[in-house]
C-alpha cells in the first residue's frame, strides 16, 4: 500500500506525465527554459511538505515547505497551484475525510497563521498573479512575508484569502467550495480505463472544455481563455485535432494552468481511492 | 539544497525521462504492460528504503525496503538493478566517501545479513536472472529467502555474492570495482551541456556503445547483446538512425536494462556532485 505522501508525490508526477496535456509541459511538450525534468524535480522536492502534511502540520506551514522544496530547480514555479490544491486534500485524506464536507472543514479550520504562511510562499517562486483590487495592495501575495502584519492585524485565514480570490481563481474555488471539480474529475478517472496518464490527460481536456482557465485569464484575458475552452471542447467532441491544438498553445505560451493544477488534485483522490498503476 | 535521499530518488526519475534510450522504456516509448508511470510510481515508493540507507541502515536492509516499496505498482521489475546501483551509492554519499575507493569500503563492509535481505528482496518482484552454475542451485536468487540457511552456513557476504557474479553480471561488477563506468559517465554528464534528461540519453548511448549490456546477455545471448553494442556505437558515430534503432530493440523485446541501471547510479553521482536541474 502506497502511503497519503507518496500519492500526493504520485499525483504530480502523473499530472505531468499525462500527455497531451494542451498548452502545458508534458512528457512529449516542453519549453526551453520549462522542462520536464522541472516538474520532476519539483515534484520530488514538495515531497516532504506533503509528508508535513500528512503528519498533523497546519495547511498553511506544510503548503509553504512543499513550495520551498518544489522550488529546488532551476526552471522557476512549477507547482505552486497545484500544492495548494493537493496540501488541503492530504490533511483531509489522512483525517479520513476526503470528502467535499471533508475538505470544506480543513478550510474552516484554518487559522491567520495558515495565511501567513502562504504568503510566505511566494517568496520562493514567482507566480502569475493579477494586480489586487484598489485599496487591497497592502494584502499583494507578491509582497510575500510583507503582508504578514496587515494579515494579522485583520485577522485573515487562509480560508479568508481562498474566499476573496474564489470569484477569479478557479484554485482558491475548489478549496472553498469543496472541490467539486477536482472530485468529479477524480471519479471520471475511477471509472475509465486504460494507462493513468492517459486518463489524465483526458481529465485535463474535460476540465478544459467545461469552465475557462481561470490561469489564462489572469496572464492574458479572459477573451483567450474563453477561445481555449471552445477549442478544447472541440477537440472533445472530435472537431478539431489535439495535437495541433497543443503545438498552438506552446507557441502561444498560453498554459492553463489552473485546468492542470485541478488534474493533480483529481489524480490524488483518485489514488487514494483505489486507482490502481 | 537536495537532500541524498532526494537525489536517489530524482535519479531513477531522471533516467526514465531520458529520450531516446533505445530498447527501454522513457517518456516517449512504453509497453503495453510496462509503461512510464510504472517507473515513476516505483521510484516514489522506493524512496522509503533509499531514506534508511540515508539515515545509516545496513545496505542489504535498506535495499529490500527500496525494493518492496519500488513493487507497489503492477508493472512489475522496473528498478531493481537501478537501486542495487544506487543504494551503496546512497551509503557512500552520507558517509562523504563517494569515490571508487568509498564505494568499494561500502561493498567491503557488507555482511552476511545484508546478503540475506539481498535474497529477500527477490521475493518481491520477477527478476530475470540466468540459471546458477552446477553446485550452486540451493544459491539461485529465485529461491529468495529459502536461500539464506545456506548463506549463513556458508558465511557469504553481499561482497561474496556480488564477486560471484562480476564476470556477468554488469550492476555486480560497478558494485566491486569501485563504479569505474558510474563515475566516468557521471563526469561526462557534469562536463555536458543542456538538459538533465538529454544527458542522461547521452551517457546511456555512450555505455551501452562501450560494453555489451549484461542483461540483454541473460535474456537473450551474447551474440544480441554485441549487436546491440556495435549499432549503439553506429548511432553515436552518427551512421545509424537513433529513431530506428529504439524502435526496432521496443520491437523486438530487447531491453539494455543493465545500462539504464548504471545511468541512474551515473545521475545519482552528478546530482550529489552538484549536477543543475
Amino acid at each position: 500500500m502506497r502511503t497519503t505522501t507518496e500519492n500526493g508525490e504520485l499525483a504530480l508526477l502523473l499530472e505531468v506525465s499525462g500527455t497531451p496535456k494542451p498548452g502545458n509541459v508534458d512528457r512529449h511538450r516542453e519549453y526551453d527554459d520549462l522542462r520536464f525534468e522541472h516538474f520532476v524535480t519539483g515534484a520530488v522536492c514538495a515531497r516532504e511538505g506533503l509528508q508535513l502534511a500528512a503528519d498533523g502540520t497546519a495547511v498553511g506551514e506544510a503548503f509553504r515547505r512543499a513550495v520551498a522544496g518544489m522550488s529546488q530547480q532551476s526552471g522557476g514555479n512549477t507547482q505552486f497551484g497545484a500544492l495548494l490544491v493537493v496540501t488541503p486534500l492530504v490533511r483531509a485524506a489522512v483525517a479520513d475525510e476526503l470528502t467535499p464536507a471533508g475538505t470544506r472543514t480543513i478550510l474552516e479550520e484554518t487559522t491567520v497563521e495558515d495565511a501567513a504562511k502562504f504568503y510566505e510562499a511566494f517568496e520562493y517562486v514567482d507566480v502569475a498573479v493579477d494586480d489586487p483590487p484598489d485599496g487591497m495592495e497592502p494584502l499583494d501575495v507578491r509582497r510575500g512575508a510583507d503582508a504578514v502584519p496587515t494579515l494579522r492585524a485583520q485577522e485573515i485565514t487562509l480560508e479568508d484569502l481562498m474566499e476573496r480570490s474564489a470569484d477569479r481563481d478557479g484554485v482558491a474555488a475548489e478549496l472553498v467550495n469543496g472541490y467539486p471539480r477536482t472530485f468529479e474529475a477524480a471519479a471520471a478517472m475511477l471509472d475509465g480505463t486504460g494507462p493513468v496518464t492517459d486518463r489524465a490527460a483526458r481529465a485535463y481536456l474535460d476540465l478544459l472544455a467545461d469552465e475557462v482557465d481561470t490561469f489564462v485569464v489572469t496572464k492574458h484575458d479572459r477573451e483567450t481563455a474563453e477561445k481555449v475552452r471552445q477549442r478544447a471542447q472541440a477537440v472533445r467532441d472530435g472537431e478539431e485535432d489535439v495535437d495541433t491544438f497543443a503545438d498552438d498553445l506552446v507557441e502561444r505560451g498560453i498554459n492553463p494552468g489552473t485546468t492542470a493544477d485541478i488534474v493533480a488534485g483529481a489524480l490524488f483522490v483518485a489514488l487514494e481511492r483505489g486507482l490502481e498503476v
